[in-house]
């Protein structure tokens, strides 16, 4: 675990270019830029390959998509692979919705992702296991979370990250857990979706996805926390302005010194 | 005025399905989540009868839609009258805006609501009452509110809720004025949107409509006025930070503290 | 410089009718209403001539916008210039990416924009002057701003704004400088697009735009600066929480005491 690849990402300030969820697109895009990246944004086709190759990394949030923005994913993906630029997918609601599994599993043949960051649910569905989704939570499936992740991560060659209470990142081999975090991101949406643009914003700074999911995690869930820590009875709607606050300030010692993973 | 809803609200976590207004949809997401149901939101048509199916109850806001996404909204409004799910219509600027007027004629014709919650000159509008509408806003009209509540809920055989500084409630015989509220409401885009989707969350948890609807207006005015009271010189900045904290947090007792409604 | 125009402002409460970036848009709708300003927002190109005919001023943000959506910016562009509503453009990202900067290049032919507001990268690329732009920041330059400005007016037949830590703001023969503002600005996604919004809102309420502009930038960046200043410490987070409360209250003589231009 190198937590100071968060002063890598914040030397090197690098582009990452979302597809995001129109839902949680702004709060996205103010959590890149506080933790020190800076966002670029597209649903037009016809920029895909330019913005790709301004970015220093991608990441495609497969929630809340219209037919036409999968033409454009799709576009944005084999463009990825082929300027080699590290690619972060976040199938949202996979889990519970069969038109956005179809959707995925037709998107994960014609690229191939680098990191994929779901919750049990999605992560479970991309893995072919079982497991109990509900909207776009993770719903209460009893599986062993480890294994799903594995599971997912071998069937797609990729590193895993499937996020919860506890994270468990994996690339098929071998798995870390962060067990860092807060209630509060269960409360606000698209802290998910801001976990995910994070993770791409660390693939940017070092070749060595595993590190970098692995970091990204242990940073988001580490500063989620020390927030949530700083003030009793935090509300889901304060949180989210203190969390951006935090993410821009958070220093490497601090998250070091609250670091819990194995 | 049964308060007690929220708290069954709050058990069952429904979910509901929106088609939102892109402007204000992450704070309306928020919104339903901060009050204890669960948000799915989606543009895609092919996904529209998986989405109701999924879900307590359905909120289609006609705001700020292209032509594409009125098939969508007419394909979502169809599925919830098929699925019996409750279904909330949220008509933006139908008072104002001759297309949307239009538009929204066009999609009554094609499916049935069960609530419309809409300000003093949309209401008016769909009734065919003569008011002064502007932009977004109500407008200063002078007619009897409540007549054309009544009027509008006659005519399209649904609940409708008048909203503004008093929310008129009625089935067309009945009617009930809440009387609780904060003027930051005015102040903030999308108050008007985070109640419509909040009264489909209480529709998802009665049969009885006009008593979720009452509920649902009482239930969220009496929280804007908690967090105004609370905070004096509040700015509408904050305020909707300290509304989504409250909404996760307003026990019952302390709304029936307050509760004025005739 | 008349900062008195921000009282006119609130007291004739224009609409000003945005197309505007899906990424940043609750915040520009938030910012517009909090000033005193009434904002609608519409992507339906079937509604455009009747969204200008209802409002006072025109915003047309370019970034981030489909090819269905440059056809509908056109006819709102259009329909401004022919019905005689100051129109104000935004050419996000025109510096750093060539599809954007061929986009607005022939939008710009089709419509005359009353003002022009960007980064200096993007700004520069208008004028045809050379500039490192990089991704959607100004990048890091070193031209002579007013000189970039200028040229950009001469070349549009325009007042240009050219904002960022100064902001330059010009008709192409006189130009003014407004120094106040705060850092936290270039950490908020989305304050660019705002103050565009904001520039449209003056430009509702006076025939002088070159006027309307400098006020619009000196009332933006000393609102900023005095939310700064209130707060030591002040995260990018809460930042725009306490911006939208303090463009609802700052008053004319709070920004006459620490306004800095020249």
């Amino acid at each position: 675990m190198k937590v100071a690849l968060l002063d890598e990402l914040r030397a090197q300030n690098p582009i990452v270019f979302n597809v995001s969820n129109f839902v949680t697109v702004q709060d996205v895009a103010n959590g890149i830029n506080a933790i020190g990246a800076s966002p670029i944004m597209s649903e037009e086709v016809a920029e895909a390959d330019e913005m790709v190759g301004l970015a220093g990394a991608v990441c495609l949030n497969l929630g809340a998509v219209t037919a036409t923005q999968v033409t454009q994913i799709r576009a944005v993906g084999q463009s990825a692979n082929r300027q080699h630029r590290p690619l972060v997918i976040d199938p949202v609601a996979v889990g519970a919705v069969k038109y956005r599994m179809q959707m995925a599993t037709g998107l994960l043949n014609d690229f191939h992702p680098d990191v994929i960051r779901g919750n049990a649910g999605e992560i479970a569905a991309l893995a072919g296991v079982d497991w109990q989704a509900k909207g776009i939570d993770a719903g209460e499936g009893t599986g062993d979370r480890t294994a799903i992740a594995k599971a997912c991560a071998q069937k797609l060659k990729c590193v895993v990250i499937l996020s919860g209470p506890t994270d468990v990142i994996t690339d098929g081999e071998r798995a870390v857990k962060v067990l860092n975090g807060t209630k509060l991101f269960q409360i606000h949406v698209g802290s998910g979706d801001m976990l995910s643009s994070i993770v791409a914003a660390f693939c940017a700074v070092t070749d060595d996805y595993f590190e970098a999911a692995q970091t990204a995690c242990l940073v988001f869930a580490a500063i989620g926390q020390l927030v949530a820590e700083a003030t009793p009875n935090l509300g889901a709607g304060t949180f989210i302005m203190k969390l951006l606050d935090k993410l821009q300030t958070a220093t490497v010692a601090e998250i070091e010194g609250i670091a819990a993973f194995e």
